[in-house]
């Protein structure tokens, strides 16, 4: 009854649609199964894409021929440009999504994507023949054969939603959970652990009072996700901003002893820097106020979300402290916040193209590997999508290093070190986050998709080709215009810089803190009729990378030193073991993930640079 | 935690939606509770509203300041008036619906209502104090209050799915059944059945070969549903046509060991004018091909729904068969048809507002009162939630009768006949269905709801007294305005009628078969000329009111005669058995229904004619 697929994504979230439409892309027959068509591409949680480090991940699956980026800009409601006052390697977009829109647009994208066949029920087992991924069987008991499975199940397996004293089955409020995987890959010699996250109530917008809030606007101009031509946001919903308080605490305190964080029943882990309300006041007793963000769910809906209120409290508990929020005084809900403890399978499991080390053939990507993030959870489906695709068509995989992206940085990290908690994405864990900005992931990835041959890149391609062009001519134009003390001294006067005294080329001014070559071109006609015929997004890449050069130039040189090491293969079969001039800790830790360069190595936890030179004296170098 | 509301609604579909629209427009303080918020509104099944003696009730539920003549207007991508060719009684309009864009219209509008509040949650009891509904629990064991109680749970209650051998609980495909209901009824006293319907395949639409189809265009000029202004219909999509054939047949039969509707293990009862394909081949052996309809699920999908391929037989049968179908033979499916088996309480239990007899303040409507489609279940909640509010504001029930709309028919035919397989509207099941036209339903009953105080009736009332009005005017002109055989007789003979001899009256004229207003009018530029300002609606019904005179007067006397049955009204705490003169049946019967009225009471299967002139004759009549 079916074809064999080339790739099944099985789960149909962030990751499961990054995985079709990667697959997709570099001409893989996909097969996208889902329990419910109707709920292809929901947010689960709050309603927004990007953020710190995550915008950045946005940007960069965009820059690779994903749908996120995209998706957001086509159905967002408000964009903000965050860490604006911070250096360039800081900016991150963010943008409040439309949920309903959002998930109507991704489905709309996939079907219309013609290598994308759709089947709507529950997988309850990977088909295994001779050791690999041959395809997966349904609840039905139909058997779906493919030649790759990629599975994206979120916060399905064996899902449990906790509220209070209550826990129920369920992969989200209002669906179950999915049975039978989990049991069947620990059968396959696959460590599972328990996880847990959580979210918040959802409030009826109606009955909140705004005009006690902070309003939060989005930019004046708005940016964008993607480096296509997507329309620009216009009419944008403001979110807005109130405080928890003594009182808010006390209430909910009241309610510990029947929280299921608090009285053990809860036993996986939750996501650090996404706490619970209650996490919060419990670890931060001294604090007398949480900042809460009431965020719109759309433009034509009253639903609100509550960012920063998420709990697994007993809902009566939630309700009466979200009562003294300010604001919130005749709030009604329409459904509480709880937890969800879900199975997740630690990645160190899986290999750089999040193929499964035990099943070739099956990928794992999202949550499934110990994520939380809607950007972190897209941007594997993405890799795993495109590299199940290219073992299918024998290529070589797709492998970002951790100088190419924040995705490389995240593959790298989940691999290697593991997680105990949900892992999220900070700009603090990639090592040279200059040279990752949110302003050049086209520059960095785009020609690698083209060089790969994922469709359409021929578009992308030539827009990257004209932003370096134009960054060359601009960078060229500032390096070679002088300028004269007359000309300039007014403006440096105006930004609190010193005054030229004789004649300098505009490059050595643009460097000068304080300085902007929009205000350059303010004070020179000539510079800005030079820049007129650039757009935006070129002519602020010619700038940071202008004014940052010598700090880009060191990251360069740190990356091409580290290179070295990442350059060294080391065997796949190579046993450790023998090697006994190594730690003891050492040659389990390599033995067990087998890392694929002395570079990935020397990242494991429990490989010191002292084992890191025995290999290097072992390979000769 | 909650307040004490006037009417909680627990399931929003068409009858929970209906019913919270309709309680608030009475000023009712409504909960609307359900599962999931993201399937508000859900088109369980196909996308279309309306159709012959559905349309008609569509209509009603407009007239009356229900919303979903409105919703269908504005989400519709097809409207056709079907059965055009034959007398206005049998008029009825039909929509092809987006499916995904009507559930969010009826959710926008709930949202928009402020006197629905929403509660994301299963419902799994109902409160009852002292023998009167007053609220319900939760999964979360929550309690809500609340004055009255409309359960309008569908297909959930209970809920087992059936694919060939298969069979698994859920209220709908990929949605977990409602558990606990049914059991706790019982207890109160309920007697509860199994009845059981089912859906087709989902296909994908880019698999389809139309050009072998037969193409099924929109009407021209697209008619609505609705009194008020909504948009018209513009850029319609087409539907199209194809068959099954002996091959199909024969395939589908191969699988028949494996049905469950064969071999026992349904037990409920189908709908049976709305069949299974293997149902409609078992039962009508000889024909050797069935007409489907193919029918796009909205204007941003690909996903098709195949009109009367409905089937719970096994997946690879019903693939191998649809295969064969022309047009098909590249088909790939999204799901396969299925079969649903749920719990529904045989509405004899009811009194004509739909309360319960068992427990006041406690209401069904829709599925659980046993019948089948959206357009019955969306007028059950309308009644329902109209006299849950009427009731807790101590004021006069709000009944319809036989004569005053198919509103009237169907809930006196569930609740004196009861049900034993799932009741849909025909036209046939109204005696008065000249008096309950599609053109006329604002004119029946807007006056009825203006009275009563529902919300928003001014402009409503306003547009039929216009209507009224032109009607009046128009025929005042047909009935005084001469013509001579000159003038006519062209015309006349173009349609193939005799001519006149000396001059007559218009109205006379427009009488005949073939002849209508509009030829007339094309003939007699004065007419054309007096016509001009009334719109299609109020021009349209003043034709048919004028050419089918003598029909409209006949069964107005008929309505009248039984009305005078109608207006004798029975104590609800008279003891029948005392009454030795009837029927043992009909003692039993009377004691268990308590109709109110003589009328209804006629109308009771096992009253008979002589035992309603026995109770005329106790009555003193």
């Amino acid at each position: 009854m079916f074809p064999t697929y080339d790739v099944i994504v099985v789960g149909a979230g962030h990751a499961g649609c990054e995985a079709a439409v990667a697959a997709a892309n570099l001409g893989a027959k996909v097969m996208l199964a889902t329990m419910n068509m109707q709920t292809i591409a929901q947010m689960s949680c709050n309603p927004a894409m990007g953020g710190v480090g995550k915008g950045q991940i946005v940007r960069e699956i965009d820059a690779l021929g994903g749908y996120s980026g995209i998706v957001t800009d086509e159905t967002m409601v408000q964009f903000r440009l965050l860490n604006r006052s911070k250096g360039p390697a800081m900016w991150s977009p963010r943008a409040q999504s439309d949920r309903m829109a959002f998930a109507l647009n991704w489905r709309e994208k996939l079907e219309a994507h013609p290598n994308i066949d759709f089947w709507q029920e529950m997988v309850t087992g990977i088909l295994v023949k001779d050791g690999r991924a041959r395809g997966v069987y349904t609840g039905l008991g139909m058997e779906i054969p493919a030649r790759s499975v990629v599975l994206t199940n979120g916060t399905f397996l064996n899902g449990t939603i906790h509220i209070g004293e209550k826990q129920f089955g369920g992969g989200r409020a209002g669906e179950r959970s999915a049975k039978g995987l989990t049991e069947q890959l620990q059968e396959l010699g696959f460590e599972a652990g328990r996880m847990k996250t959580g979210t918040p109530a959802r409030l009826d917008g109606r009955t909140l009072d705004y005009s006690v809030m902070t309003v939060q606007e989005g930019d004046e101009n708005p940016g964008r996700f993607s480096y296509t031509d997507t329309p620009p946001l216009v009419d944008q919903l403001p979110c807005h901003v109130t405080y928890t308080s003594p009182e808010v605490h006390e209430t909910l305190r009241e309610g510990f002893d029947r929280s299921p964080m608090f009285n053990g029943r809860i036993r996986g882990l939750g996501p650090r820097y996404c706490p619970s309300i209650e996490d919060k006041i419990d670890r931060f007793a001294g604090r007398d106020q949480h900042q809460l963000f009431v965020e719109p769910e759309g433009r034509n809906t009253c639903e609100i979300y509550v960012n920063g209120f998420s709990s697994s409290l007993p809902e009566d508990v939630q309700y009466k402290a979200l009562r003294k929020v300010r604001g919130f005084e005749n709030m009604k809900m329409f459904r509480p916040g709880y937890a969800i403890e879900y199975d997740f399978f630690p990645p160190t499991q899986l290999g750089p193209t999040l193929e499964t080390r035990l099943v070739p053939g099956l990928f794992f990507a999202g949550q499934i590997n110990g994520t939380t993030g809607y950007e972190e959870a897209g941007c594997q489906g993405l890799i795993a999508g495109m590299n199940a695709a290219l073992a299918v068509q024998e290529r070589d995989p797709f492998i970002l290093k951790r100088s190419d992206a924040y995705i490389g940085v995240l593959i790298d990290d989940l691999i290697n070190k593991g997680t105990e908690e949900p892992y999220r994405m900070f700009t603090s864990r990639a090592e040279y986050r200059i040279l990752l900005r949110q302003d050049d992931a086209d520059l960095r990835l785009t020609p690698m998709a083209a060089a790969l041959g994922v469709g359409n890149m021929e578009g992308r391609q030539a827009r990257v080709q004209n932003k370096v062009d134009g960054v060359a001519a601009i960078s060229g134009e500032l390096r070679q215009h002088s300028i004269t003390p007359e000309q300039i001294n007014g403006y440096l006067e105006e930004v609190g810089t010193a005054p030229l005294k004789q004649g300098v080329k505009l490059d050595s001014i643009l460097a000068r803190p304080g300085v902007s070559l929009e205000g350059l071109a303010g004070a020179v006609p000539a510079l800005r009729e030079f820049l007129a015929p650039y757009d935006a997004e070129t002519v602020n890449l010619a700038e940071v990378t202008l004014k940052y050069e010598g700090y880009i130039e060191r990251e360069r040189q740190a990356v091409e030193k580290m290179s070295r090491l990442e350059g060294i293969k080391l065997g796949k079969a190579f046993d450790y073991e023998q090697l006994t001039a190594l730690s003891k800790e050492a040659r389990q830790k390599l033995n067990q993930l087998k890392p694929v360069t002395i570079g990935q190595a020397s990242r494991i936890s429990g490989v010191s640079p002292a084992d890191v030179s025995v290999l290097l004296v072992h390979l000769g170098r």
